[in-house]
Formats: structure tokens, sequence, C-alpha cells
């Protein structure tokens, strides 16, 4: 299927983050599932390298794929690119690496998670709808907000799961406190839900699987 | 001009890997043409981010031009992506920060120089020539043959003025001695500008330019 050349990509995407994110000028991680992480295995100069290539080989799966025609590859290249870059993943990041000058506001924190980890999800959903025909715009729209709030859900259960982010002051449990996280959560879960109930019959067949990431988000214990 | 936006994306790729070149766990440079370089300036994990954006960017420029027709767009994504990844770029530099078992040969290092600089200068050469319209198979070869050619000249006249390198052993200086390097520096640029002189002429208008890029490479001081 199309929709599996887009996949393949952000998948080389989100592993190519997980690696930068893990050297030791970000976050310092020396384990990723339960394995070292790859700078550990393999030296930061081949961490970094594997990154730069993995982002390249993205958009060459992207360019290169026969299943695309090539507006709908120019299409995914586009959106995929703009949701890494400055404007997303990357900006996100940078943003939350900037030492803190004034006690971050929650809109400050989601503003980062919106970017960090929300413009990936996006692009995932945006990608998907680029593969498809004959899309109606309200199921677009619908589909889209959907992305935008189980972004902000995964970031504030990712803060909730991790413990030593109570300390952090950059997390969300630290500026509006662990109970609020949770109603928060709540929240923004129930809005993905209701997006989904707007889409028309075509759209809601393969709603069902929607819903069960928006539960699997809010409710997974790792 | 459709070139423009080529041009555009490989100075950003290029600006990319000089950033991550230079970080410490790289070639280690504190400074960039005349400036510090951008992780001595603005930290690593910026400087990371930073390449990481502008790869993305460079994408962003080739698919969202609106001077480019959507085959063209993903000719050039396509290109460029092959050149920077494993097979390219970032291979090159990952094979040359690869710690030597063996004395290096002139050809493992000959490899080296096509992958960390050639595929660049290649790519450049491929989507200008993907931009262009009725370009003729001969005259496609003879360029793409120039391209290679410049690229090793640039890398052996680099050795060449890195008289620190003369202690690096994986440098050409030191696998075939100074003067040999001269002559196949010699040799090469002979080559590319015989490339040239097989052009048709509506081509060949144009050869001059290009003339010029290959006596810069070889008779530069710096």
């Amino acid at each position: 299927e199309k929709v599996d050349d887009a996949a393949v990509a952000v998948e080389l995407i989100h592993a190519y983050s997980l690696i930068h994110d893990d050297l030791p000028a970000m976050d310092d991680d020396d384990e990723r599932r339960g394995q070292p992480s790859c700078h550990k295995q393999y030296g930061e100069a081949l961490a970094i390298l594997a990154g730069d290539a993995m982002q390249a080989m993205a958009f060459e799966v992207l360019a290169c794929s026969d299943r695309l025609d090539a507006a709908q590859s120019v299409a995914l290249v586009a959106i995929l690119a703009r949701r890494i870059g400055t404007e997303g993943m990357a900006g996100g990041q940078a943003l939350d690496t900037a030492p803190n000058t004034a006690p971050p506001t929650q809109e400050h924190i989601e503003l980062i998670h919106r970017l960090k980890t929300g413009a990936l999800m996006e692009a995932c959903v945006q990608m998907a709808l680029a593969c498809a025909d004959d899309v109606k715009d309200a199921d677009r729209r619908a589909l889209e907000s959907y992305a935008g709030k189980i972004g902000l859900c995964f970031q504030i259960k990712d803060d909730l799961l991790d413990g030593s982010q109570e300390s952090d002051a950059a997390a969300l449990p630290a500026v509006i406190g662990r109970e609020a996280c949770r109603q928060r959560l709540a929240e923004l879960s129930e809005q993905s839900l209701q997006c989904l109930e707007s889409l028309s019959d075509k759209a809601a067949d393969k709603a069902d699987r929607l819903r069960t990431l928006t539960r699997y988000i809010a409710e997974r214990n790792d």
C-alpha cells in the first residue's frame, strides 16, 4: 500500500530523532528500549552520522517509491520536511534544550510538546490523508484535530510516567501538579475521541483503530 | 530559475554537513571560516539540531518550490537524498571516522573521497541536469563524469593544502607521497577538462564556467 512507504519514512525519522536525542549533548541516555543507546554501542560520531543518514533515507523512500505518483511523493516530502524542521520536531527539541530564564508556563510547555512530539504525529495523519483518495474536507479537519490532541496526550502521559520529571521544572507536573495533569490528559483524550465521532460513515469504519490508539496513549504504563 | 531552488537545497546540505563535521565527536573544530564553529557559539545540542533542521529544510525547499513541477521536485529529492545518505556523504564520513585496522590503500582513500565530497558535487551536476530540458545523453554522461573527477580533485587538493594531514595516515599524501598526489591531481583535472571537450555545441557555451571551476579547485591556495 502507498501508506507503507509513508510509514517507513516516519519510522526512519522517529528512529533518527531518538538516536540524536540520546546523545550526550542532548538527553545523554545510555539505554534505549532496554539496549545500549546507539552512541553507547557505536560511538558518538557514528550515532550522529547514523541519524543523519536515516533522515536522508526517509526522504529517499518517499521520492523513490514506485507506489506513489510524483504529486503524492512531493506532498509527502513537503509534509514530513515541514513537520520535522525548525517549526516542528527539531524546533521543539531546540526550545526544550534552551536554558529556562523564567519559570515555564503551561502554554510554553504545551508549545514544546506540540512541536517536539505532536508535529510528527500530525505528520503521520496528514501523510496518510495525502495517500488517500477523495477524503472529505470535514473528515480531513477532524482527523488533523484528532492528531493534535493525541500528540499532547502522549507527552503529558510521558511526563506523568517519568517520575524523575517531578523535579524537572520544565515538565508539566511540576508546573500545574500531577492531579491537574491527569485531568488535562482525560480532557484531551476525550476531545480526541469526539473528533472521531464526526467522521462520515466511510471514514468511521476505520476509526476504531484510532480509538484504540487514544486509549493506549492515555492508559499505557510504560 | 529552477536551478536556484536546487542550489539553495545543496547549500543547506553543505552547511549542515560542516556543522556536524565540526562537532567534538567528529573533527572537533573550533573555527569555521574564521568564525567560531556552530557548537562553540551555541553549544553542541543546538549545533546538532541546527544541522538536523537544515537537512529537513533542504528537502522542504525542493518539495515546496513553485518553480519546479512535481516530477522535477521528486527527481531532485531522490538525487539529493541518495547522494547524502549511507551510500554518499554520510557513508563516506562514517568510513573516514572508522579506526584504521590496516594501513589504508589509495583505493580506500579515494573511495572515502568519492563518497564524502564527490557525492555532493555529483549531486549538484545531476540536479542541474534534472532541472534542464532536452539534455542529450552523451552530454549528460560527460557532465556526470566531469563531476566525479572534480570531486576527487577537490579532496586531493584539500589534503595537499592541509599540512597537518602529512601525519594523518588516512590522508593521500601520507600513503602515496606529495609528489604523486600532485601528479594525480593534474591527471584528474586534465581528465575533467577533457570531459567538457566532448559536449555538444549548446552545452559547450556554458562549459567555460566549468573549466574555471576545475582550475579553481586545482589551483586554489586555501
